[in-house]
């Protein structure tokens, strides 16, 4: 572990740096198959599934008696407890639900915003090593909540062609109808434009590797948005005197064991915290099923020492992490001057895998210090919100003079006109 | 003007079709100047301000004074017109401001959700033939209500290297203290990266030319967030029978004015309204001072005869116009009908002009077909929410059962020691 001590304020960038991406090198490997892709559809989406993934797929939506029959494949307690998280970020997420907004702004001038939903949503799953449905719960109860009218949902399928029974429970669970075995570029490139068996998405979400976050954001050149981009995932655990070492221990190794390239630190305003928490990540660690993972992004996680809470309060904003449990007797304080972060944990029994699953929060966060720009995924992401306006024929005599004399000011003239038509018709009106 | 009497529902995609933009041919164009202005901070961006608009500029930042003196050359009529517009624009975002959530998911688990301004932002004003004061409202007014702590304004200064009064004065008015003479691709790129003279932002609103938004795009690949992807003005006007034909008319006409590219588009159920909206059109034209440029985008504008309503609907949901105004007798189908648009405009007293400069509402709306999937500029574009979850002893004990279980199960025994670890604490606790 890199151990840093009261670094100078100057050596914070460096410290807060993430690993580069280098973007125009994948986009240069996805541009290629998004061209394919928009002009010959299934066919080049068949031919991408069997390069990367050895798949040869006929149907890549799933039958609905697959759907159906996961349910008896997947163990009791395992239902039991995703439904607990069902309810938990249903409810965190169907509080986030607001109403129209309604103002006269000025006498007969009557503005709202409305939130509507997104027609057509897509979401990514990642396949690999472990099925992730957790992932399936964080995406497919806010849209379904939204009301999106077609949500699908694509994920790359095992060796076999099967995907895993707990995503297709979990998102028949949310009320998902639609699931598809694509993964990786082609799926991205699939919900960007449509094909014959894929329906094109107006928004993108989910994790997924360098070249799905990659083709990603090559789609939203083409007329489609994405929840965020995307990195390695990161925890900042903020740890006072009062914070138990073998906790913070737990929680470093649990980001730790993510991949190679997470991003673990520990701030710390207690110098001796860090050899306890040192220690007990070297015996924790022994006893992880993924410790070859775990170890190696423990060997380059830090763990700093910062002089004062000022100091602590002010290194994390510059960081802004994904992920953020705070361990102090002055909670209060790093809550008040927090500015940047995804998800934050408070106190010692609040573990970041608690909103990695089950509390309620969205696990879907931005990385790479874009929680300084962007929020996590939430009710939101789902909708787009519309204002509206009714201007009543003295409201238009209220402000009608001002836009006209505005819209002379910048030069537009049929701007003003569109307004002066109408006083002239309300003075004729008045004479008659 | 293009006259479509019943087009085919096969049809539609390609009335709906917008001009295309080739993205990479202006990528291309701003990545070496991206590249320069990193490397070399202001001595790129003084380069490009000379090269692009023949400006030598020493100091990018105007003086306080400038600002302050501002006041003394707007007339007093325009002052006291921008001051309604204000009264009113920000009565409507102050009201779009929402309380902390919170929620008790389990009992023991609080979640809460809290929106916090995002640090810094930059503003873009276009220059050009007319100074568009009234985007510096709509940006400037959300930025200061939202509490961001660092806000900049960069707007390309005249040839005398001048920056308008009006746009000086309307900043000043906002709360702006910090404006910049600078602008095209070299000011995004400055704001992406930071010079020595133009900090860095986190995301940059504003509209621009085909260059500004190139290098918006582009910018999002640093760090950067935008405000959303942008195309050139649009319009569609829904007129049933009792739509006034003039006062439609000078509607279209006020979009056509903006530029050769504007689209504009009207949509009616009565197959009489399109001789009368075109007869009246050729008359209005003649007397605007932008007439060659209206006439321009007049030729390509579209009127469009639909036989129902339940089509008309559906027509412009699949369009998804930036503004969209709304003459009928039925306006409670068609709001409840409407899925896709930025801004509507209800009603025969409530032109688009309105919108632009004073009702209250936001005008930085979404182009493009971008209706369907991002919201116009508002409140929340400065913000970002930040979930945050406190769990007690007992909480864990409720929900740490199953996150252990679904931890397992995902294969991630890292994030299951983190609740262990806790509750097995717990119950030694509990024994003593």
């Amino acid at each position: 572990m890199i151990k840093i001590f009261n670094p100078d304020q100057s050596k914070w960038a460096e410290i807060c740096q993430r690993p580069a991406k280098d973007a125009a090198e994948i986009e240069k490997i996805c541009y290629p198959i998004f061209k394919e892709v928009k002009n010959t559809g299934d066919i080049a989406v068949r031919k991408y599934s069997q390069k990367f993934d050895g798949l040869t797929v006929t149907d890549f939506e799933l039958a609905s008696d697959l759907m159906e029959n996961a349910a008896d494949e997947v163990p009791a307690q395992l239902k039991s407890a995703i439904q607990r998280a069902y309810d938990n970020i249903y409810a965190f997420h169907r509080a986030q639900s607001s109403e129209k907004l309604e103002l006269e702004t000025t006498k007969g001038v009557l503005c709202w915003q409305e939130k509507r939903p997104i027609d057509k949503v897509g979401l990514y799953i990642p396949g690999g090593t472990a099925p992730l449905f957790s992932t399936v719960l964080m995406l497919a109860i806010p849209a379904v909540i939204a009301g999106c009218r077609e949500i699908i949902l694509c994920t790359p399928p095992g060796k076999d062609g099967n995907v895993p029974a707990s995503i297709l429970y979990t998102a028949q669970l949310c009320g998902i109808k639609r699931v598809f075995r694509v993964g990786g570029i082609q799926a991205i490139a699939a919900m960007t434009f449509g094909t014959e068996s894929i329906p094109k998405v107006f928004k993108i979400f989910g994790p997924g590797n360098q070249y799905v976050t990659g083709a990603k954001q090559l789609s939203t050149r083409y007329n489609t948005a994405i929840d965020m981009p995307a990195g390695p995932s990161e925890l900042l655990v903020m740890a006072d005197s009062t914070a138990n070492p073998a906790f913070v221990a737990s929680d470093l190794l649990s980001q730790a064991e993510h991949g190679i390239d997470s991003q673990v630190i520990m701030v710390t305003t207690d110098e001796e915290m860090i050899d306890l928490v040192e220690a007990e990540v070297t015996e924790q660690v022994k006893l992880l099923p993924r410790k070859n993972i775990a170890e190696q992004s423990i060997a380059n996680s830090k763990l700093i020492y910062l002089a004062d809470k000022e100091k602590a309060a002010e290194f994390i904003n510059q960081y802004g992490p994904e992920h953020y449990i705070l361990c102090s007797s002055d909670e209060e304080y790093f809550l008040r001057e927090l500015r940047n972060a995804g998800s934050v944990f408070v106190g010692p029994y609040t573990p970041e895998s608690a909103g990695d699953y089950a509390s309620g929060t969205n696990h879907t966060l931005p990385t790479q210090g874009y929680a300084k720009q962007y929020s996590g995924v939430n009710l939101d992401s789902f909708l787009k919100s519309i204002t509206f306006q009714r201007i009543s024929d003295s409201g238009l005599r209220n402000i009608g003079p001002a836009i006209e004399v505005m819209a002379e000011a910048e030069g537009l003239m049929g701007h003003k006109n569109a307004v002066s038509i109408r006083l002239d018709q309300l003075n004729i009106n008045k004479r008659k």
